[in-house]
């Protein structure tokens, strides 16, 4: 990557250095990850996040996690490493690329002949998922660009852009190729309560890329596209089941019904990393987080003392509701299940 | 109303006193308004706010522009309350019960022989105002209660209470006479940014009330309703069409999307005045409220200096996603032309 691209996450001397995303845009700075531990901290408070950008993240934390070895016998070394692999991976339950990556340098930890070539071994590993991440969502903006005209106003939620991913993005993706193509794009964030993800970061990202960008609330998306002004609703995904249903942030699944009515297209865009063609669409577990993430805004309390609140983190759009994804390896559109197949094979 | 009752405005001494919405929760506290210049100040900055209130605080307003006219002339007084009339109606150009509470009250000066009179006929108008709107609101819990049954979970959105009316409430009035009917009834409020009248307001007020209130964020209610866990919705309205169109806050209109997808009941409630027989879905004025409600939160800026933002504080939900529209004179069903032009009449 250039200099002038974010680089959310880069691995120096040893250390997994991140953008501390919650102080984004007041503050571009890097935290430093030295240990497993801190890594755990940093996806569960969200100073990173994303999809993609966690599963590479948690890659590396079982690099890092090696450093917890005392013992010289691999199997026992293996033992200690499946813990953290397993501690890892229930961070943040709902996506599916950290499980994914975890476990894909977990399997290399079994290939080694002894416990001092693991770590060199992992990080190869580590290494790789973050060059295929960064490969992975060029593609994903090449074969998702045909899809923008010039002149397009396209709606996104959240943040699936370089921010959630190792660099480009996954929907942002897509915008960034239009970009570079030439094509004249604007683009619409929502601003993604609770963590506001979409005003901080999205918003952040494309004003420092100079692609025009204009923030609403959460719920003013409908009325957008019932004045007409949206032309494409791109959104990035958590998990992506065989059948179609898109697990993405809370707040995707009305912008989907609303696209449905007012017949504007509604594209998912994730790397085939996302797609999981195991878990059946009602055995998917929704992330409940902190109600202090909704009773709590910029550090105040508004709402009073005595109230609850409910924190789904994440919804599911079901695949009637979906007009294609966007893929590194190509465009999947309905049937899913043939598509999605097809595209994972 | 006794003592135990929230009351968002009384008059006395000749000084309009309204409940400062905008310290809600931390603080119940009174503004005193002595002045139209203030009560329009009060209107505009929305420390009143709610259709129906609205409009009793703008009839009053409209009392206390007597205090401006100097000339002992009765159709030069009258040129100069019309101009006081026309200031106040658009301080909140889209609901409709502010135009029909000041044209109510302007139109009663047209029935005075002189200007030292016009105080007194002015503010026996208001008066009537606020206690038809009283009773207006007792009728829909009456009428409305019917629909809800015991056990009942109903999700709402903004603040259609006793803090949007002059007590009791529209969609909240019906909660409240359930209750009292003795059903067990259960309530989701959305927070409604930008100004999280949900939080702030219905929680606050539910609770003064003891009626259990979970808050979520606004782009939760379809994924709330996915989970089956709404038996109803029930919100407000600021203007109603004769069509059964319904403007109201800004994730109305997503709202009534997912409820028609999950096939919950989507009712509005709201009292005759309301109704506008006259515009033109086509030609509602959709109030575009000040881009600093949300680019920053609780006085902190979210978004990049750079960014600007999309602000319509409402949204426009046609009459195919209306189960019902419950007024102070019974219920309205589908075909709404017919079912409203019969209860306005």
């Amino acid at each position: 990557m250039t200099g002038k691209n974010l680089e959310p996450l880069r691995w120096r001397n040893g250390v997994l250095e991140v953008i501390d995303q919650t102080l984004l845009p007041a503050k571009l700075a890097y935290v430093r990850l030295g240990d497993v531990g801190q890594v755990c901290a940093a996806i569960k408070t969200m100073k990173v996040r994303g999809a993609p950008l966690i599963g590479v993240v948690g890659a590396y934390g079982l690099v890092l996690s090696v450093k917890k070895v005392k013992t010289p016998d691999l199997a026992e070394a293996q033992t200690q490493l499946r813990k953290w692999a397993d501690i890892l991976i229930q961070t943040r339950p709902t996506g599916v690329n950290l499980r994914w990556a975890v476990e894909r340098v977990f399997n290399a930890s079994t290939e080694v002949g002894d416990v001092s070539s693991l770590k060199e071994v992992l990080l190869k590993e580590a290494d790789a998922i973050f060059n295929g991440e960064l490969e992975a969502a060029r593609r994903i903006g090449k074969y998702g660009s045909a899809l923008l005209e010039d002149g397009d106003t396209v709606l996104t939620h959240c943040n699936a852009g370089a921010l959630a991913t190792v660099g480009y993005g996954t929907s942002l993706a897509v915008v960034r190729a239009a970009v570079e193509q030439g094509k004249r794009i604007s683009v619409i964030s929502t601003e993604t309560r609770p963590l506001l993800q979409g005003s901080r970061l999205t918003a952040f990202e494309l004003a420092h890329d100079k692609i025009p960008v204009k923030v609403i609330v959460d719920s003013a998306a409908a009325q957008m596209m019932a004045r007409g002004v949206v032309d494409k609703i791109l959104v990035g995904a958590d998990r992506i089941l065989r059948t179609g249903h898109v697990t993405n942030k809370i707040g995707t699944l009305p912008i989907a019904l609303s696209a449905k009515f007012y017949g504007v297209p509604f594209y998912v865009a994730a790397p085939v990393s996302t797609v999981d063609m195991v878990t059946d669409p009602s055995r998917v577990v929704i992330e409940e987080r902190n109600q202090r993430e909704v009773l709590y805004v910029a550090g105040r309390r508004v709402a009073p003392r005595s109230v609850e609140a409910l924190n789904p983190a994440f919804d599911v759009t079901p695949p009637e509701l979906v007009t294609g994804i966007v893929t590194d390896r190509g465009m999947a559109g309905p049937p899913f299940v043939e598509s999605l197949r097809s595209l994972s094979g």
